[in-house]
């Protein structure tokens, strides 16, 4: 099969989520902004469903795992200690005959010849590294002492409160802390509609534990969040479990699994499970000053725990549903249905009797049955 | 009663939040950053048994709302039609004896000379309108054409999404669109706790009738409102509400009901109830060039909807039913107990058996009992 059906058919996908209400452009009156997106009536519905089902079995069906919820904005050292502020950067490119602005990855190369994928040109500037941080004032001056950024990923948050969490929660050593939250990345071209975009929302969990057991812990929840994909109706069959190589792994990290679903664009992550070892912590402790050391009861010993990572995406595994319902075999019932069905899959309390007739309703009136090609 | 108690009171509740995981100063081991605040283990779980219950009694068991979710970046067009760039501005002044940065309205007048009310200089700077829209750059440039803003509303995500969703949720009015989101306000001085904060999580309901219908609708919601803060658990009598005079109201309103409690700081909006008349649709239409009527098979007329607004903010309601639990005449149960009585009253299923359990648990270990004052 060539790539145009698999192409045509994203299209399509888009086009019904549009009509169907589940995912819109944002502000698309003005035009829209580019990788930014809004979730209408059944959109909304099926990304609750998802990140209830999710809280049940990573916190509340877990004695091992509580949950937290942090502020975007966060105070600017903490992305200095991460090592965001210098490092969390993609190298930029542009056309001079076209005037694109590429990410260096994207450059086609033929007969050993880098050129621009949109014109073919091969006037290209340097790689520059961009940062992909949002950055914003906080109070009312704008200089450098008031500057931060919009977090580019949830997990920081986790990191900086785990002092705080751990004296009030009483855990033992391996336990987790849970967040479901928005994260945004300046992406120099944001695609494949909502899954490479600016603004997301990501369900982390960091389950801290010994530095022994870090990589039976990758193990056991690579092996857990495939479960969890399978529960939500997503076949084991178009999930892949990715061994991210050495040279391609965070340098802190120890070992990482992405977990891959077939998308009509391609292979792409899903989650990534990663083993990032007691890197977070360690610079934390460092840069603030502040002890962040485990207490062992037993051995009286202290040390800074390590961590391994499950960090979905709520956008991409919506995607991923829909992409699912939409290749379904039951062409009358179409996607609409298929979206009750994974709804009662999730099990989630929060779709009540009623909300499900008024869904079903709602399919009817909006005659999708007949719509789906 | 002078006032100490009640500020003493409220630093009991701020610092009881902390030592029982509701509420963190976020970024805390850098100082944190002023306005900014997480939630921890117990303090996420009773927000979203709020907001799930919002969601269950506002969209779930209602037939004429339908919810949607809206990105928090959007494109500046929406900010200059709605009035934000221009108007959504506070005066500030600045002391120029201790260098205080101040709202005009916290001046302190004594024998009608303004003075500053950190250290009583009377050389202070004319008042500057300042905007306290957050902003940032979208896209590899920083300039005019990739600014934009971080949302200080989610009402106007739902008045740029009114055509798409009107057409696929095919309701008559009167109808509504309900979402929950951060939005984000750079306060010249957040204070009061979690009440007045830079970043904050909104439950808002545009509810869509005809102009005839708009001022009945306004008292209808204010009603509802009060019914629904007297089911969580917030008492009536320590709810009041306040007529916004006509002489305070938005240029654009009719009538504005502001549903106050009495916080341990003072009588404080918990929500407006707003009817906003048409201004926003018709102010997205003029600027967007875009139609954003509605027709009325009946008639067969088109026009611009009205809209009545309740407009709920999700921290203020946990601090005040934080407040509530505190003020339990039952002391030894304590504010944890309380909270999982207001749990069970809030009726949440996302809160099973076992994770009540696991919260009792957590009390109990956590002997909140006893540490009560």
């Amino acid at each position: 099969m060539s790539a145009a059906p698999e192409s045509q058919r994203m299209e399509k996908i888009v086009s019904l989520c549009k009509r169907r209400g589940f995912i819109f452009q944002s502000s698309e009156i003005y035009g829209g902004l580019n990788g930014l997106w809004d979730y209408g009536p059944l959109g909304v519905e099926l990304k609750r469903n998802l990140k209830n089902y999710w809280w049940r079995m990573m916190v509340h069906e877990r004695d091992d795992v509580v949950g937290m919820d942090g502020a975007i904005l966060m105070n600017r050292s903490v992305w200095k200690a991460s090592g965001h502020e210098d490092t969390f950067t993609d190298p930029m490119i542009d056309c001079r005959s076209c005037r694109a602005r590429l990410r260096g990855d994207q450059l086609v190369e033929k007969k050993g010849v880098k050129q621009c994928p949109v014109c073919g040109g091969k006037d290209l500037t340097e790689p520059r590294a961009f940062n992909l941080m949002f950055k914003t004032y906080v109070g009312a001056t704008e200089d450098e002492s008031s500057l931060t950024y919009l977090r580019p990923e949830t997990a920081q948050a986790i990191f900086v409160q785990f002092k705080n969490i751990l004296e009030i929660a009483r855990k033992k050593l391996p336990f987790g802390i849970a967040q479901i939250g928005k994260a945004f990345r300046n992406e120099i071209n944001p695609r494949n509609f909502t899954f490479r975009s600016r603004e997301f929302e990501q369900m982390e969990l960091e389950y801290f534990c010994r530095a022994e057991e870090g990589m039976k812990l990758l193990e056991y929840w690579k092996e857990e969040r495939l479960k969890f994909y399978e529960n939500i109706g997503i076949p084991r069959t178009r999930l892949h479990v990715l061994t991210v190589p050495d040279d391609e792994r965070a340098f802190y990290s120890k070992g990482t699994y992405d977990i891959e679903y077939d998308f009509p664009f391609g292979r792409q992550e899903l989650e990534g499970v990663a083993y990032r070892t007691d890197y977070d912590l360690v610079q934390h402790q460092k840069a603030s000053g502040k002890p962040l050391e485990y207490f062992d009861e037993e051995t009286k010993q202290k040390f800074i725990p390590h961590v391994v990572e499950p960090s979905a995406g709520v956008d991409r595994t919506v995607l991923a549903l829909i992409c699912e319902a939409y290749s379904d075999r039951v062409r009358s019932a179409g996607v609409i249905v298929a979206r009750m069905k994974s709804a009662r899959r999730l099990g989630s309390p929060s779709i009540s009797k009623r909300s499900v007739k008024k869904t079903q309703n709602f399919a009817t009136r909006s005659r999708c049955a007949n719509a789906i090609p």
